[in-house]
């Protein structure tokens, strides 16, 4: 992990450490490079990750502030750059129920741009805090850049297989939400009458190229999810 | 509005008019300078611009591709930067039902951290695309920030007004999603059941100093609303 990303990491623990409120005013640039023994430059690049991950905010000729509004319990729906939200989780657990090489649909065919009826991989998940099951998630990988996935990996982070193992650059996103009735096995996995409203988010991820190598599927459940996003 | 920001909307339009895949290479840096006859500078910034709104991306030592994967008829749940949205949001319309000063409740207050029983505009508007209505809003602002709105200024967009008319710089969003059981005036504003699941987004916008001046709760239609973010 570079430097300048452990850096964040300490001062985003030390920042829930302390309970800092929003708008506190946090140590200036010159200040941090020498806490840290590092260049002001590294500590610019740790500024830029915090910000981006809405844990400070920096006000031009004024200073750097704690940003700090998120409620607890919300699940962010902009994806995590450079560092996986690992405290906040720490009561999340889930499991793999199914691992299987599947014909492409058309609608996976359309999401992945790949061809249809070729082999992709589906990887069903349960995820669950505290005991109890927030989603249900159906994830299509495309052999051609993801072609092998084992029970071992999907039991682990993905991502982070795809990155350090596949060298994947993860590029951007789409995702789009609604709410839809869950069908039969939705409501089964989620705990829920069918037809019961559950929020749909379809999520497509690119490398930085901009070829999609997932395309998602997530259910969840409307009392136990809640989100954020922070712009 | 500064060139660069012209340059994007042409551009953007452009993109649509020729209806380009994702994935379309487009000109370089040195030929879009050249066309628009500005410096190269101002197309760093147009396509920094065009980035952030998830209309391109750029892939180093490769070029410049055409973003475009939205589906039609999402509504994005990314702040807007640099111009308005007119021309997938054509077809909107927004009704004022309420323009008043309240006294800030607890939830309210803590949101806009002003003083509990301090006076604050509210305003309530219903929104509808082509003839539906999809979306009622309650929203908040802070008179330390706001001190004055009125029945025209509310007609038209809020946030114009803010930025020109009062030069409030906008800077960040928290926002906030959950499914919740709409209440009996919600319900009715929606043409819904009571109890029937509707979206609801909490929103607090701050300015680039960090200070909140809206704090907005939004009810959506599960049937006419669906939301996409590009990250």
């Amino acid at each position: 992990m570079p430097k300048y990303v452990d850096i964040a990491q300490d001062i985003e623990q030390w920042i829930k450490d302390q309970d800092l409120l929003q708008g506190t005013k946090l140590a200036n640039i010159t200040t941090l490079a020498d806490q840290y023994a590092v260049s002001k430059n590294t500590i610019l690049k740790t500024l830029q990750v915090l910000e981006e991950r809405g844990v400070i905010y920096q006000v031009q000729g004024s200073g750097i502030f704690v940003r700090r509004n998120k409620r607890r319990g919300y699940i962010s729906l902009i994806q995590n750059k450079g560092f996986s939200d690992d405290l906040q989780m720490a009561d999340e657990a889930s499991v793999v129920i199914t691992l299987a090489s599947v014909p492409a649909t058309k609608e996976i065919a359309l999401n992945l741009q790949c061809a249809l009826e070729s082999s992709v991989y589906l990887v069903e998940r349960v995820h669950s805090i505290r005991g109890q099951v927030f989603c249900f998630e159906q994830s299509y990988y495309t052999k051609e850049l993801v072609p092998f996935l084992s029970q071992a990996i999907v039991e682990e982070s993905i991502f982070d297989y795809l990155e350090k193992g596949l060298q994947l650059q993860i590029g951007f996103s789409d995702k789009y939400l609604k709410i839809i009735p869950a069908k039969d096995q939705i409501a089964k996995h989620l705990a829920l009458q069918p037809k019961d409203p559950v929020l749909f988010i379809e999520e497509v991820y690119y490398t930085t190229n901009g070829k999609p190598f997932d395309f998602s599927k997530n259910y969840y459940h409307p009392e136990y999810s809640q989100f954020f996003i922070q712009s």
